[in-house]
């Protein structure tokens, strides 16, 4: 074989393509700043040069605290670009589930976008980590001016690339390991489902830090387009930058969606192309999809988690759908899909691992396997041999498989909960409040809800005689946990078991699901 | 590193896929023959079947012999599901030809469409390669009807896939090994540049057995597009099919994309929708892409080889060229471009393998490394350590590279001519014609040519007194090789030679585009 007939895939090489043939293109705008990608490269490659001064050697975790702007971006290049380890770390979270990333991720080092200087450099304190403060006039800008590139070539397209570490049923987050190969092909598969180009103009609604924005930080760097970044989730904004950008494609879940949708600009004048808009997390609603078409909006259904490199399936659409009426066409396209491209096909299975009939009724759990899953999860071998089956990673979802290969989730067999996109392990909440001295026992589970898809609900068991009340349980969970995990609603109630002494969830789940019923 | 985060690279990959997804939407029409995806795919597996019934065993190469249309398409994707390897025959080569590859290539089995019965039957004869005929109640059909699959999964992603034979300076064909990585990820690259979807209507105007179709036999069948098969080049017939079945792609050297502008179909109402149109082979003209453009067609101009799996380079488009004269515009197309998005960066380097500057006047060799260049040459160690240059493919075309980094071909180092979008080695048809009795020597030269791109030219001397006339010296060539290899001029003339006694080659050439120009 011949030697010339082989390269490492790593997501490395788009951005390297890119400053060569897009070198005057506008790559990044972040608020007043504009990068070229000749400039987004150069940077990047200097960037390298600062890791390798602040001690950071092939294979180190360089965790990020970062609003979705050019340095959580130019993270993205910069640290594999090194050989190192990107951890990204999800915003939301509470100093106290922070510290526990860093510490457990072993980070050599904590890069602060301006928003977080305060409580990074307090959390990094606390674990001994040191910090690279962005923004302007910082450390950060001051010593890309002057670094040398110290790139490390990808020697190993199996290798880890991230770990982005995600809630999990055993409550403590679970970093989920990226690799190199992976992260290129899901780039790949992410342009050719939504036919970007060279033209294209994305805004980055989905955070960076969740699933590395499901591998577009690469992606829409391949193509030379434009990464239009959002600092803070402002629906008003999105419409200025819709409008100002001329924003081809942006993806977020339905939650943001209805955001959009609900906001003043919508009222302004029709958008001059129609907008591509990826959403996952949960199925959008009929009336959402209805809107967003009247704003110009097409929609695609999109199915993943962190541990596939985000979106590993998708609602294809059917021209056959074309003639259906809206309601039909929205029931088809709540279904979470097929797997995507360079995905293996996705499969429901039984609990012994055999496919369930394509009936649209047997429930089974879906499995995935193939380039875009995960190596398994950091320092915890215990967690990976959890979610394997047969060589199939079993993503926890219950879903019903139809007669045409689509799946179509009806419940999740870890009791997680989603709520505007973000995953809320009920066994992590539960554990905070159990924690609560006046706290007998609690069971949290998700409810249905408009807005947030779900919300956390927690059903507590307090000590004869407390005088404990809901909101001072709220402010106990809030003072370790990020805020989404909060109970929106909190029962101080008897909670139903079985003979066994086992909490029946499920009764509780019907109850909730019940009373938001006859509220709707 | 757990056992479900992985899975070969191979294109068979994606018929699979798409016969899940896209199960009742055509996938094929051939003439009065339509078949769905999942047709196709019942097809193809039951292929497996038919070619271990007739001995084909994994690593076993199967030739095939066949125009544009269903049993090419499905000989690729059922070949590398049975783990044999696919040897496509070039339609246009002379019977000597075909066996010489028949032969060098082992081949166990040749298929046939009916196109080629005779001619097949006849040289597999003389190899002893036994036949299988495609056809309306032939064989093949009968087969398939009865087989049980016998796929044999891929194990190798680096493994080969294909033998493409091509006319080599040596003057025999070489055989280039393809690799499944190689073709998958080329089929995506293709997806990506021209943005093809499920709604994509290819039509095979380029020959599927030239690289493989460029790998768009996969490529168009990862997407769910259309395979509108085109048995033989017919402006008018191509022109049918563009308004029957609504195309929105196809492919194309710049000689058909003039015979397609040429048409009597041309003057029909227009088209409902653009066209996008690849070329390659040779730049096409400012002429032929103002003509193309008001024809309702977007050409953007490839580049490639059979060693780079079709199109490794490709001239993007730049948004600052919008405001440029379609005089400026078309110099700037004409530019074979920059590496695709899966390739490595294409270089030009001097005799030392050292980059040439990017003054758009030095010249350099073309040279290519990366996941999209062949194994090497079917056994011939020696032919791949000449194309060889520190882990660099040599391409034999001698360009510049310009400041934006794009590369310009100015000629070739091989001594090979392009016509037609069809390689002819000058050594294989001076061999020829060096082998009539009546001749002295001979040198063959490309000139340039509207129509053609380039003509084979030969200059022959001829022995005292011979009275050997240029059609009986054409009649020789042509029944040795192909009749794209007959020398359209023939000049019996002295050949000029150096010193030290070296053929001239570049005078020759000089004579020839002199009087091109003169003629012009």
């Amino acid at each position: 074989m011949a030697d010339f007939t082989f390269a490492e895939l790593t997501p490395t090489a788009f951005l390297r393509r890119s400053a060569d043939v897009y070198a005057g293109r506008d790559a990044v705008v972040d608020g007043d700043l504009r990068l070229t990608y000749r400039e987004l490269y150069d940077r990047c490659r200097a960037l390298t040069g600062v890791l390798a001064g602040l001690g950071v050697d092939p294979g180190d975790r360089v965790a990020v605290l970062a609003t979705n702007s050019h340095v959580l971006l130019e993270m993205h290049h910069a640290v594999p670009m090194r050989g190192a380890v990107l951890v990204p770390l999800n915003i939301r979270l509470s100093p106290e589930e922070l510290s526990y990333i860093l510490d457990h991720s072993g980070a050599t080092l904590l890069v602060l976008s301006e928003e977080f200087a305060e409580v990074g450099a307090r959390v990094a304190a606390e674990v001994g980590v040191p910090v690279l403060q962005a923004g302007p006039g910082s450390d950060y800008e001051r010593l890309l001016a002057d670094a040398e590139p110290a790139e490390v070539p990808c020697t190993d397209e199996r290798g880890l690339l991230g770990i982005n570490y995600t809630s999990g049923t055993t409550g403590r987050p679970k970093g989920v390991m990226t690799h190199h190969r992976g992260a290129y092909l899901q780039s790949l598969s992410l342009l050719v489902h939504s036919r970007m180009d060279q033209r294209t103009s994305y805004l980055w609604t989905v955070p960076m830090f969740h699933c590395n924005g499901w591998c577009l930080t690469w992606g829409v760097t391949a193509i030379g387009g434009l990464h239009v970044c959002l600092r803070k989730i402002d629906a008003e904004h999105i419409w200025a930058l819709l409008r100002e950008e001329g924003v081809t494609h942006f993806s977020a879940a339905p939650t943001v969606l209805t955001m959009v949708a609900d906001a003043e600009g919508a009222a302004g004048p029709p958008l001059e192309h129609r907008v591509a808009v990826q959403t996952g997390g949960s199925p959008p609603s009929p009336t959402l999809l209805a809107r967003m078409d009247r704003l110009g909006m097409d929609v695609t259904h999109l199915y993943g988690l962190t541990e596939t490199f985000g979106p590993i399936g998708i609602n294809e659409w059917q021209s056959q759908w074309d003639a259906l009426d809206a309601d039909e066409q929205a029931a088809l396209r709540a279904r979470q899909g097929v797997g995507n491209v360079i995905a293996e096909p996705l499969r429901v299975v039984d609990e012994h691992g055999a496919d369930v009939p394509r009936d649209g009724a047997t429930p089974g759990e879906i499995v995935a396997r193939g380039n875009d899953v995960m190596l398994g999860y950091y320092r915890d071998d215990d967690a990976t041999a959890a979610v394997t089956l047969d060589g199939w990673f079993r993503t926890g979802d219950l879903a019903v498989m139809h007669a045409d290969g689509y799946l179509e989730i009806t419940d999740r067999a870890k009791d997680v909960i989603i709520t505007g996109g973000e995953n809320v392990a009920s066994v992590e909440v539960e554990r905070v409040i159990d924690s609560h001295p006046d706290v007998v026992e609690s069971a949290v589970v998700g409810a249905p809800d408009e807005r947030w898809g779900e919300i956390p609900v927690a059903f507590v068991t307090v000590r004869a005689g407390s005088t404990v009340t809901a909101d001072e349980i709220a402010a106990h969970v809030r003072a370790h946990l990020a805020g989404f995990k909060v109970p929106k609603q909190i029962h101080f109630t008897e909670i139903p078991k079985t003979s066994t002494g086992k909490i029946q969830k499920q009764a509780l789940r019907q109850t909730v699901h019940e009373s938001a019923r006859s509220a709707g």
